[in-house]
């Protein structure tokens, strides 16, 4: 079968041909139905090779969907015909992390070689897939597997952070979402269906920000240097309740600081190439604003995200290739020519 | 000052000529700008002799809107001529339970011989209104009063019985609403609000099913003896997470019992005149179906309340009267005719 | 191997020899060190033909522990020699609940025939057992297995039942528990041991009342029809912020009722031989208490509370029997002569 | 009467004689049985004359303990001769912080010219106190007002940081806890009485370790270059679910950050007089570890405080002082030679 692999540290990734997956006990082989193509596959083809973990070749790929066309044995709870998406963060599945449907932050993933497919284990951008559990699976019925792929990392990662915070997004509240892009356009659209808050955004263009009001920001305003001052000057001098960053670089967790209200939550979600931090001490930011850095989320919010999706209130923007063009695709993706989230369909 | 008084038990309330107060240390006084009619006021004054606490005569009016038009000495933190509403369910001020501002479960108001406005002291149906407290009014700003005061208890009502249930209605989750009327179809709207939930409306006509589309209900379903199995129909055999009650007679209470999902809750608002209950046992509801019956809500929650209206996403539906006309709408707030909250406004 | 199995409608069970299991795919065998006998069991085998669907033979025992002896073709994350014991409401692994572990309230498992050990599959009571996926045991390390499988339902009933509860068990608030027996006795000790409550322990004699003492009750009431009067007195007036019923028969339930404050849970846990249940409507109950039936625990709350257990804070009495003794056993917990939680070992 | 005020900038504070206050309409004025010394008021007069804005010149002393001796007019919900506790961080009383009681999170009070006492108001070093309103006032019956008298402050600033955190102290987790002093030995026994979390202390000496240990510490570990990994070694390489650092310098900060487990709690309650701050961002701590600082505490947490110490639970270690000695209890909190939380009783 054809596969989209990073295979030599630095070059680009390529269209092979690899030998097509059989499962063994407990795993299911899917038929890609659609692949997402993700800024972090872009961070990791970036690393030097000291700092590169992720074995190679690599089939790429940790947004995928497809449809089930074989089960190993003894793999049950998921039929042969059924149309789904994979949750990506895999983990032990008994530690009392995985317990709860935690594997993102599974402790003993990593003890035991066991990596997210498209990050250690071979992804989605192929014909076949293997997923290692049925558990990994959640079914999508007749929803567009193009449209609905990027919900597993685009959109159960800003889904996760919202959902943490949604008991401080009570009506009369704020929510700030620096950057509007991939993960953020799907952050307003999340905010605003699961929370009476006000959803400022925040992004570095006019055709950004109108971008972010298409899809349901009720404020936008410039992200610069005076982008707090500004913000507040709109909320009547008063701060947010919730400020999600989406692009982690120095001056954007600086406004996201500056914006943050008493008790309120400040959420580092995207990953800047230069390091970046929070200055977190008394007389730096407001009383009880906490601070964190998620990752990913968790089983249960992407079968929430799925159910969202069966509602139609999601519209996550997409631009599709086929699986030849993957390497393209990545190429836009590293320039910052994408006008949507990349998806691949094999069957193109 | 005219004001509505029920004077006689079993007589109908009449307009007469009181004397104007004068506030007191720590008190507020209101020219009253609008005050809301309530079925409890008719529940009240139906009571027999033997049952009713409230003393004679007895100024009606729980719900209130004012201008601050004077300060007793020491009254502090509100100003002369600010917009207000009341907050009604007042308590001792300084318990455990005050001390979170849920004065609504004051457990020694009773023992203080404090009384809400309306259901013991002095109502809002009059001239004039004397407040015990600056941290019982909740500024309104531009707010129209006549629009605004039924948040006071048609709308902290529900809004208190929809926030404690919040974290069940997570993405894909279903809240059954029974009884489009005055609580009733605030609460479909704050469910749209304030929760990702399928509502679904139960009601008795096909008209009150279109009202109760028409302010937001995802699917209405006719509430008669079909009703669960209709609503579990459309949920595709499930329940709910929550199911509020805003009859509280027996045949709907039932119907919440049999629509209540595991893990869900049954928050039963409305009183029937006739004693009706939920049986709570082993095999007769889904696991961890919790039951209860709340009453009113706190003062953040109405501050937090006034914030959504200052965001023009509620609409409640009212009908205007005199305050010599308050007699009237009594009449048919009892006889069933009136087509939304019935509000007195004084100055009419 | 030797099995205790319940062959026919209203027999005794009986120790009978049956076919070693061999594990599948994804399964594990067990070598049995320990299994709990429960008053569910007795519930079962007291259920005339029309209402029995566990199917005959049924290999009684849904507390279990043992040693992994055997992993079929796939069985992951756990290994041989590992001393476990065994989470019993097993689920369907994927569903919404499943994925946050909580596969006691799994809405899939009885429409895929999937049954606890004991309760339709193959149980504890054997010299081996098949447990069908690693994610259903939990690693106790060298705590001794006959102190620790009471824990798996015994512990994890009433440790939920605690759990969910928290938040309303702060500093200055009350919990009573009506029965201190097999699981009543676990609750008082995790209630000293997870909140600040004052822990008041209801039952029906002197003796038992003397019991709940010495693991941790601060008060003991005799439960009888002044129950509800004497622990009011006993806490100036007030109620309980927390009432769980490890009896659940009427008086039982109508006490918990009566002791119940605002905003409380009444949780019912004891199944009665007689149907009970509480009434729940207005003027009945304090405002907002919250009554539900809660059933067993989730995997994840297993864990806890092995960890509880390795820190030494939990007495667990049991009572230990041989599995040819196990019908003897049977028969004493049904005439009520057991004096701790009887637990088969059967290396004995 | 005779007061401790702090009258010139970098003077020492000394004992004068000032009029004793008449309490205005809603005012109390309490008769001081008790009035504690914290390190804060060390920390004010420190500040040089640009940054200090507490007035001058300033009665010290923000926690407070007395017995009502006047009720000013419409002063109501307390009576005279009662023993209270003074609620310290006051506030508006009316915006939504207030509403809930967190009155420490006050968004007007600077702006309303409302100040603690002690930290603005005339505080509690005096003979007599003046508070602005009942509501600021906990009884505390026949507790005694010297050990009861930190619970203002040094018991309710960590009871506030333990109990927000309490969702995270499962069964299984570890709080630890920087700094055995003032505010860490009353951590350490609230998290011993309100959690069932493994308790590990850290200090910087052998003697405060084994104090640490005596009030309850089930672990103590030297507060050095080497704690992080040795406290991981403790928890065979885990981390920690809650992070209080009492110390706030920036290599303790830097050792809470090390010590954070995924999905934990860091939280700086201690102010160092050298900035210092945690960095926030990405592969720098542990997954969804949340840093914050917070301020204090709420009213409703005062009063839970008050019925824990009515348990006999709680042991804060005092050191008495006569008023005329207060001058000297702040030369030996500066100079670090108190063993205890310094307590000025100025009936002595």
């Amino acid at each position: 079968m054809r596969a989209v692999q990073y295979r030599r540290i630095g070059a680009a990734p390529e269209v092979v041909e690899v030998e097509k997956p059989t499962p063994g006990p407990g795993q299911v082989l899917l038929e890609v139905t659609a692949a997402g193509i993700c800024h972090s596959d872009d961070f990791v083809m970036g690393l030097p090779e000291d700092q590169y973990t992720y074995g190679l070749p690599l089939t790429l790929g940790h947004e995928g969907a497809g449809r089930v066309v074989e089960l190993g044995p003894g793999a049950e709870g998921v039929e042969v015909g059924t149309n789904v998406v994979v949750y990506g963060p895999w983990g032990c599945g008994t530690c009392h992390q995985c317990a709860q449907g935690k594997e993102n932050y599974c402790p003993r993933a990593a003890d035991l070689g066991i990596a997210p497919p498209g990050l250690g284990a071979p992804g989605a951008l192929a014909e076949f897939m293997l997923v290692d559990s049925p558990r990994h699976l959640v079914p999508i019925g007749d929803l567009d597997p193009v449209a609905t792929v990027p919900l597993t990392d685009a959109g159960l990662t800003p889904y996760h952070a919202v959902k943490r915070s949604l008991p401080k997004l009570r009506a009369g509240s704020t929510a700030v979402v620096i950057g509007a892009g991939g993960l953020g356009h799907v952050a307003i659209q999340l905010l605003r269906v699961l929370s009476p808050a006000r959803v400022v955004a925040l992004d570095v263009s006019e055709e950004k920000l109108a971008f972010a009001s298409s899809v349901g920001a009720h404020d936008v305003v410039l992200s610069d240097a005076d982008a707090a001052r500004n913000v507040r000057a709109l909320l009547g001098g008063r701060g947010a309740q919730l400020v999600l960053d989406f692009v982690g670089a120095q001056p954007t967790i600086d406004t996201a600081m500056a914006l943050a209200d008493v008790e309120s939550d400040v959420t580092i979600v995207g990953i800047s190439s230069r390091p970046a931090a929070a200055q977190v001490g008394f007389f730096r930011q407001a009383y009880e604003a906490s601070v964190a850095v998620p990752y990913w989320g968790s089983r249960s919010e992407l079968i929430e995200l799925v159910e969202l999706a069966h509602q139609g209130v999601l519209d996550v923007h997409t631009e599709t290739f086929s699986l030849e063009e993957a390497p393209q695709a990545y190429e836009r993706l590293h320039a910052g020519t994408l006008t949507g989230r990349a998806v691949v369909v094999p069957s193109r």
